[in-house]
């Protein structure tokens, strides 16, 4: 029988007949701040359902470990259970958001290096940020699984730049989260969709992300619709 | 012409007829809470020197450069002119402060190995913490000063631990700022006393520091006077 197990600010977690086997529900639900602003906006769970789900593939097909099996309704899709690491792993190309009015830095600054930062996920302390030093002290995970997940952060920093590339966006910043297969193994989790990473138009830097929801500057569907058709094109001429 | 050329919170740098020689002279003011909270206390600037002056000559003997020349009043110390790097350096052996409402960890949680912390030198930014990732991209320091700064900041832990458990005080946690002399050689700078760092009596935790202040737990003479006179004997014997 199919229960709940986790009920998130975008998405739910239920399980499945197969105990290794997780099925991820996409909500229509937005959040931002925290979760202290929400709103419904219909047809958001299918776009991030559908893009997270082509984006996993492409980067299975590139050697990505990850955690998607596959896609099986608008907005449903089965994943490998893993026991995710309490972080949130941040690569920033382009200063923007948070980043900017904390070292008062102006938003569209290019970093010649990426810049690399963990959050605590902790929805009591509200997610503070961490250095390596803190999370070894904390146990939260050791050195060899921090490495780990920045490398393949950086391999997916450079797969989906070029991705973003043809499909004329930036990309300018993203969340990541791992998570531990039964055997030990690191693999990537979670989503990638215009909710957890920062997209600008190559024309005119428009925004073409969760930040039109943050900073209350149109419709969420459209851009996301819009982002959606960019990327079935171009991995359509991938093919 | 002596001429002040900076008016911190607890101290005062003034030129000497040495372009490379400062006059340090410290104040009664003490302050918390990025200065929100302020009062003057008399005698707190004749300690602070007493002490800063000892501990820094310590660190001179066992080998460690700074800036320290040599006090010359009741309130007065020569430093080498250095230009500090606005950074501030936090190694914590044990958790207090900050850290533990931050990460939800009770005070006095011993790391097994220390926690190092830099924070952003910047009143307007709220002395904001970072990783190297940010120090690098926002070119701050170095990789290599920053290795330096950790380098001396562990042998400076290690020294100073010893010092204080022959004075019956636990280092907790402390602070360092480094400065940059002119033939660029890194060295440490500023001061060294019960305002940046925390020290617990062996016998009963209690605090010997800033937090008594802060907590409002007390004179904060009388316990400054207490950790000079344990510092002269344990000083004395030493020779
Ligand atoms: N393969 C997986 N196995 C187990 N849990 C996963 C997997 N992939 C993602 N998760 C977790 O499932 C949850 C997804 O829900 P959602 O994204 O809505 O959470 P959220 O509101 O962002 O909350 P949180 O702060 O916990 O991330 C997250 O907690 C995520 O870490
Ligand atoms: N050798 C040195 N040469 C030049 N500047 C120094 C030297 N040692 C310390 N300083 C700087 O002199 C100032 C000392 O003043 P004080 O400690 O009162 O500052 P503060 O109020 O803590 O402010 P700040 O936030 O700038 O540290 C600090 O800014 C410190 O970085
Ligand atoms: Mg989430
Ligand atoms: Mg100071």
């Amino acid at each position: 029988m199919e229960k709940m197990i986790y009920a998130g600010k975008a998405k739910q977690m239920w399980t499945t007949a197969d105990d290794e086997i997780l099925k991820v529900v996409y909500m229509d639900q937005a959040t931002a701040l925290n979760g202290k602003k929400k709103d419904q906006i219909s047809g958001k769970g299918i776009l991030n359902n559908h893009i997270s789900s082509l984006i996993f593939e492409y980067l299975t097909r590139q050697g990505i470990e990850n955690h998607f099996i596959k896609r099986i309704s608008d907005t449903e899709e089965l994943v490998k259970k893993v026991t995710i690491l309490p972080l949130e792993m941040v690569t920033r190309n382009v200063a923007a958001g948070h980043f900017t009015t904390r070292f008062g830095v102006e938003e569209g600054k290019v970093f010649e290096t990426p810049v690399e930062e963990t959050y605590f996920k902790s929805d009591e302390l509200d997610d503070p940020f961490m250095n390596n030093s803190q999370i070894l002290a904390l146990k939260i995970a050791t050195k060899s699984e921090i490495e780990k997940m920045w490398d393949i952060s950086r391999k997916v920093n450079s797969l989906l730049t070029e991705l973003f590339k043809k499909m004329d966006l930036r990309l300018i910043d993203f969340k990541l989260e791992f998570g531990k297969l039964k055997d030990g193994e690191i693999v990537l989790a979670d989503e990638f969709s215009p909710d957890n990473c920062r997209l600008w138009d190559m024309k005119d830097n428009a925004h073409m992300d969760k930040d039109v929801y943050r900073r209350d500057l149109g419709d969420l569907t459209i851009v996301y619709e819009e982002v959606l058709k960019r990327l079935e094109k171009v991995l359509t001429e991938d093919m």
